[in-house]
């Protein structure tokens, strides 16, 4: 253990934390800065400072620039050769990891092509470790610390959060893919990671916390955050707007129902009604671009039961906006209007507008960015643990994956 | 100011909550037991509560039953004549009044019919007040006394807490109704207060966290509680079932959208289907009980209708139950196939069953207790500002009705 008793040690580790959250959240902050905004005295502030500076999570960036009154600090910032989220990506026809800094920005990244439906999970885990390797090796080589590793797939993952419980379109029933890995890994749903990384990386300014995400690859992704935490639902199945019913009598879904907004929203309606055979969503953009009938006509009903859909869901959680993003974002010029019309039609809040509906900027990244930023951000929240974890090495690194494993 | 710092002042008054709120909960419950519930001392838990007795919010009810192990203590409960929270009820055509004790227990009611849509605001809130101050005296009678009032009404309520911003089946718009009322009181939305009904008095044991609740009287009322909070979402809005799609292409909804619930399960609508032209719910439910073909249809599509709805709340919200409470709970025997049909068929939750959908136990005073129960809890929350305002009469009674108020 640290110094002094547990309940110091436990008051060191929220203070830590809490100078830790001043300085990824300010800008040119100083010692004096970092203890006006957290409510320490500056003897303590730099006590901490200095052990974050010690411990490589933070870096001095010389004098504060002239022009601030009295005399000038120097100015501090999360390190960019600190800790690295790994982040990896299961894709129904392609694999991906990265590595992100403390800052969030993304330092390493791979990326292959993968027929993943046609082969078992086994093989494709071993490619993904075999990858997230390279990243991490990558990541290590620029003076990073890679910690856990967080792997975004397309289906249902159990509250242990190391199984698959059921990802239809992978084929995978019960997989226990943390355990599989090698390593302790984390494993979330890849909406909720989309979701998360629009909260912390989408460039809000923490002004957006209340939200519904959307976002598709084959079906339709979409995940809640309410007061600036992913709402899971009582038994983690909250979010689930492909199969809010659009119409009742309409066509048969893949769950059973009818009438689901997968059934014209979700990819292969879409591209079944657009006449496209071949490309998936590209070439459905490059038909919409080219100013295709099919495919305009297409994207304005898809977009259409999607604001159906989701005038329903606002209506519920009066959100403060909803979130187009992932493979969507790509099109959003074509979706956008049956969107908006929707819910400018249906919505209860006199106050809801149009603007109401963003687009993300994160684009495809989102997923795969949100999965590495959630494994630093455990840095972050927790800055004392980490330093602990690293200076005492005979504590086994629980829950992280050591920048030298493979 | 009470003895001792602010600091020890706020220590007191939480430690003064946490005894009542292990008071609330328990039965036979002896100053032993709460400081073990608690994890304070048998001498500070025996201060605590001889304050609460001296107040007159717990009353001892003689020794424990013999058979338990030890020295017998004395059992403590919440007193049958303290303080008092008092409902009232603006419905279309009633009015309502009632005080609940700290056991939530119907202490006084008084109930009369009036047409509240052909008059104006003012006239409407007179006779309430009026209606209220006979409660009051009645509560006050028995020995108790009369805190807070809560207002329920079925419209939009302002931020403040205290104006009813539209309340279109009054015809109201921007309606200051706690100045009006006459004292301090705190005015809620009546599917509000119904959900809050069934969390506090629904007779769960606390073990109903997270659900949608359902009412109706001329709309779809809803509310969500999530977490043991009702859910208000970023503007306030939340809950607006009754403008969920049902049929994008359906009839003409009230609101100027098509097919909302409210056209298929709003009691207008249930009424024309069903062809019932006077009488409204009873006169309903007396022709399905009489098995007349077009109200048994007109319950069954409504049922149907309110299940599609739900199915898409239950899809993106993932909630333990739904609770039909209020005047549909009446007719739930007509309702509930339908809407179990559409959950069965379209909740992708495979662990969601038929018997997730509950009927309240409250009945149509669901939404008056809930009002009444919301005032005295202001003092179960916080038993210590409650003792201090009785105390020191020379404080204004912030937020509270005394008892000879009229």
């Amino acid at each position: 253990m640290g110094k002094g008793t547990g309940a110091q040690a436990g008051l060191r580790r929220r203070n830590m934390a809490l100078v830790m959250k001043a300085l990824a959240a300010g800008e040119n902050v100083t010692r004096a800065a970092v203890a006006a905004e957290v409510g320490l005295t500056r003897a303590t502030v730099s006590t901490l400072v200095d052990e974050l500076l010690a411990a490589g999570l933070v870096e001095e960036q010389g004098a504060q620039r002239p022009g601030t009154v009295g005399r000038p600090g120097t100015v501090l910032a999360l390190s960019e050769t600190g800790p690295a989220g790994i982040g990896a990506e299961i894709g129904v026809d392609h694999l991906a990891a990265c590595a992100v800094d403390l800052h969030g920005r993304v330092r390493a990244r791979a990326q292959r092509p993968a027929a993943n439906r046609s082969r078992p999970a086994e093989a494709v885990l071993a490619e993904l470790a075999d990858l997230t390797a390279g990243v991490v090796a990558e990541a290590a080589a620029a003076g990073l610390h890679p910690v856990r590793t967080t792997v975004a797939v397309p289906g249902l993952i159990g509250q242990d959060r190391g199984t698959v419980l059921r990802a239809p379109n992978l084929g995978w029933e019960d997989v226990p893919l943390a355990a599989a890995f090698g390593e302790a890994a984390a494993v979330e749903n890849e909406a909720n990671l989309g979701a998360l990384a629009e909260l912390w990386l989408g460039g809000h300014d923490g002004r957006l916390t209340d939200f519904v995400h959307v976002s598709a690859e084959i079906g339709i992704g979409a995940a809640l955050v309410v007061e600036g935490r992913l709402f899971r639902g009582a038994r983690g199945f909250a979010g689930e707007l492909g199969h809010v019913p659009v119409r009742p009598e309409g066509p048969r879904c893949s769950c059973g129902a009818n009438g689901c907004l997968e059934t014209y929203a979700g990819e292969e309606a879409l591209l079944r009604a657009a006449g496209v055979r071949t490309g998936r969503g590209p070439a459905l953009k490059a038909a919409a671009v080219a100013g295709d009938p099919a495919a305009l006509r297409a994207l304005e009903e898809a977009g259409a039961a999607l604001g159906i859909a989701l005038s329903g869901a606002v209506n519920l959680l009066d959100p403060q906006a909803v979130v187009v993003g992932g493979p969507l974002a790509d099109l959003a010029p074509w979706l956008l209007p049956g969107v908006r019309r929707e819910l400018a039609a249906r919505v209860t809040d006199r106050q809801w507008r149009a603007q109401d509906v963003l687009v993300s900027r994160l684009g495809h990244d989102g997923v795969l960015r949100g999965a590495a930023y959630s494994s630093v951000r455990t840095v972050l929240d927790d800055p004392a643990t980490w330093i602990r974890t690293v200076t005492e090495p005979s504590l086994p690194p629980t829950g992280s994956t050591s920048c030298s494993s493979r």
